[in-house]
């Protein structure tokens, strides 16, 4: 999808300079190399820690997968972050039972080219320390209690755990995901793998962006404005 | 101090064979190298998910400073974990005013030896991956909204952070205790710095553990049956 630059052009002028030069240095450390996946995570307050992580750590896509149960967030933990964020949400279809959402949600991401890796609360497949992001990986993350589905299981390419060392079994799942996600950028943004957007993605999020900065009641009006313009 | 070694053979008959094992791999893995403190944290999910971390990264001693506010556990998140830590908690005397319980958990772990290191929100000082865990380290953690106190920041040894790529400024503080905690301990595990507990540490903590495990209710009286025979 082509981005329309006249349009990013003309919304730009509503926007602060400080605030276009931010979003500036936020687009070079955004990623989509990685990409995490919540099934079924129904605490309010874990799922608005998770996507205050991944937007803090500069991960652009969080899918959100509602077999079971309603993703909510909380306002005072998630604290905006999610409007910088691209939130894909995947919901069963009741009627063709459980874990359809689950089904599609991964094989949208096997087809985009992600390497599908199940996290496991126990010492199942390789350590964090070990799983190699070289490739785009999508991290998959379970419900509070009993984890990942098992079509989740069964569809992963890779398992993959943080070692623990103590009588605690799991970590927190807010918790998990930070782990997760700061431990493979610090490597990956060391590392000469290609994590950035491209180009045109960062032209598509900028237009987002700018959307998001300027007054929700003011944006029909500039909109409508830019239209009759370009009709002249 | 040193152990009762009569004592600890004592108890253990009373702990299954299994347990016993457990304990001993647990104790190989324990360390007071790294060791945490809390000022002020007052949301019982936070302070609960940052002990469940501890515990499980297995890092022993959190140190948990009371100035302001009482540090309260939810049992839903904490999941027994405190049970198997050493929690020293440090409260201020009123008639001295605030701050004086920092000044007194910092002045004995430097006496103690621990360099001590303020985690500041903000790009301060040196990152998460430039510090390097060579001596033993005291990580200092603020309460939610304000973070470190003036007294602990102007005592610390050095500040360090977690680089952030977001809009989103700061991590949730249970999440910035796990990442510290995973991303020292997975260097440090790989490193020649030995971070295991001495052997007279190893024995009184597993006196500690196999206490844990008997019922409360038969303790007492295994304790006072123990000291009987001796007398004899």
């Amino acid at each position: 999808m082509a981005v329309d630059r006249d349009l990013l052009a003309y919304l730009g002028q509503f926007v602060t300079g400080h605030k276009r030069q931010l979003f500036e240095r936020r687009l070079q450390q955004r990623t989509r190399h990685l990409t995490v996946v919540l099934e079924d995570i129904y605490q309010s307050h874990n799922a608005s820690a998770c996507l205050r992580s991944c937007e803090a750590f500069g991960v652009q896509d969080v899918h959100i997968i509602e077999n079971r149960y309603s993703f909510r967030l909380n306002p005072d933990v998630e604290l905006g972050s999610a409007q910088w964020l691209t939130l894909q949400r995947w919901q069963s279809e009741e009627q063709k039972g459980s874990e359809t959402a689950t089904r599609r949600c991964l094989a949208a991401l096997r087809q985009r080219g992600y390497v599908l890796a199940a996290t496991a609360p126990h010492a199942e497949g390789v350590t964090l320390e070990e799983y190699d992001a070289i490739r785009p990986t999508a991290l998959l993350f379970g419900t509070e209690l009993e984890g990942l589905s098992e079509t989740a299981l069964a569809e992963a390419d890779v398992r993959l755990h943080i070692p623990l060392f103590g009588f605690t079994e799991s970590l927190n799942i807010s918790v998990a995901v930070a782990v997760c996600l700061h431990y493979l950028l610090s490597q990956l943004r060391r590392s000469p793998v290609d994590w950035h957007l491209s180009e045109t993605e960062k032209e598509e999020l900028q237009l987002e962006w700018i959307q998001q900065a300027i007054d929700s009641r003011r944006l029909p009006i500039i909109l409508a404005e830019y239209q009759r313009r370009r009709a002249e």
